[in-house]
């Protein structure tokens, strides 16, 4: 199952020559997730070869204009393209009176549902699941009520060994037990112990989304362990102070919270329009916590399966 | 005096990889004018290098959304940045309750005021001028009330030739009745013909915007003889039928109007997002029209000076 990270826009509040600001996309399997939507989302979309209507979920951090002011256009997009599938957005209340004032005002009439999702100050927990994957939303620390986005994948069934169903004729019952992680007896009274039939499902991959907000440790608990975590590094350490009085991180704090909460890797962006050269904040963050990698322009990160060594 | 028009975006409704939806900038001058505002415009403000501060005022053609949804993240850029003088905004009044609900929304408090100037529907005129340049607005057809506007110089007065001053001493007086074309009798009563005086000043320049717009003939009173008209072109021949339909033009239809204005230039844009290639286009109007040129993201163009024989 593909599980990969675009990012569409990785500027602050003021977009650059190259930089837009916010966006990203999330693709699991066949389905893609966008991680805020500034302006020019739907531009950076196009650029970058993504289906509109594979799009089912919007997830809006929080309401500063430059994490949201790309829904109308696209919206009006998805409609010029014939889209009559719901959209989901997952967003603080008033994306409601934004989008739908927007709407009364061009006399829109979408011929897709626009299911809101309202996300309210400080919520905190599992907010979409299907079978592979689950969502969960936690309140970081901004000036306006802001959250974070934790993809995570469920753990699955244990897999069966090539072979194992055809060397011994199990049963579907027997097959479901196997996978449960059970000990199978033969109709003969031999016991077949479990990792003779089975190995372990591959590691759950993660990905956190932490934008825009303070150095905030709070968040540790959701993001423990992550395959890679996004955090904002708006700032340089000689900034912390504009850092602080804006809520916003420093590139330093944005490593010291992925050591630790002992992520995977990290990725930093919401750079501040001062920075031209991005080197002085990778090798700010770098200094606290490797890997790090920037976010810039249509990268894209794949999360692959780490290999487990299975104990016997 | 620089006068140029500089294409931020020449898409239609939909943006392509490369073509971002309506926007462009007049440059007078040290003043630069923005004609629509479509989603993204901020951003290629910033690709091309204009200084936001020297935008002073807007002009909105209508409310669908891709001439428009630009304008909060612009506004709030210009406020980071600092701006503090007025910002001037000709368009529908549709726009007075986009903007300020928008600020509602964010609590946005600007450090400079917005000055709203209202086209009602069917209005024609003068909406704003100086001592070199002035601005006319005029209705166009389209599914909803929509304007094209027209950047027109003034006729500057004569201009003294080399040495006319000195050779005669010419008092304050007499130049300025020499500039407004009269012969001047010197003290000896010799009469100096105006033409030994003085030269023509060059021929004024103009630029016609109009889109989006079916075709119209009734536009051709405005824009006669200009020496540059931008005209939608959304479609090719072919689909004339969808152009009526959508209240568009077909790229032979600009032409006609090119033609039948007599513009010294034509200039296409506004193109459906299934042109990949734009020749189909450029070739169809140039069938009925020559020159025309396509609008293309950053292309831009420089209004010269035309050299006029003097009839001595």
């Amino acid at each position: 199952m593909q599980f990969s990270i675009t990012i569409l826009g990785c500027s602050s509040a003021i977009p650059t020559k190259d930089r837009f600001p916010t966006a990203q996309v999330v693709t699991y399997g066949n389905e893609h997730f966008l991680l805020d939507c500034a302006e020019g989302t739907q531009i950076q979309l196009r650029k970058y070869r993504f289906s509109f209507q594979r799009i089912s979920r919007i997830f809006i951090s929080h309401m500063h204009a430059d994490h949201f002011l790309g829904l109308p256009g696209l919206l009006s997009t998805m409609d010029l393209l014939g889209r009559t599938t719901p959209l989901y957005i997952y967003a603080p209340n008033e994306v409601i009176r934004f989008i739908e004032s927007f709407k009364q005002l061009v006399y829109a009439n979408f011929k897709f549902p626009i299911e809101y999702r309202i996300i309210q100050e400080k919520y905190e927990g599992l907010i979409w699941e299907n079978e592979q994957l689950e969502i969960i939303t936690f309140p970081v620390k901004h000036a306006v009520p802001c959250h974070g986005f934790l993809f995570k994948e469920k753990l699955q069934s244990r897999r069966m060994k090539k072979n194992a169903i055809t060397d011994y004729l199990l049963s579907i019952e027997q097959i479901k037990l196997a996978k449960e992680g059970q000990d199978i007896e033969l109709e003969n009274g031999k016991i077949l112990p479990n990792s003779s039939l089975t190995h372990a499902a591959p590691h759950p991959r993660s990905y956190a989304f932490v934008t825009d907000t303070a150095y905030y440790p709070e968040i540790i608990n959701y993001i423990k362990g992550v395959d890679l975590l996004y955090h904002e590094a708006t700032f340089e350490s000689g900034l912390e102070a504009r850092a602080r009085q804006t809520f916003h991180s420093t590139a330093a704090q944005a490593g010291k919270i992925a050591s630790l909460a002992n992520v995977k890797k990290l990725l930093i962006g919401h750079y501040s329009v001062r920075y031209e050269d991005l080197d002085i904040l990778l090798r700010e963050a770098e200094s606290v916590f490797d890997p790090t990698e920037l976010a810039l322009e249509g990268k894209k990160i794949t999360l692959e399966y780490e290999s487990r060594t299975e104990i016997a």
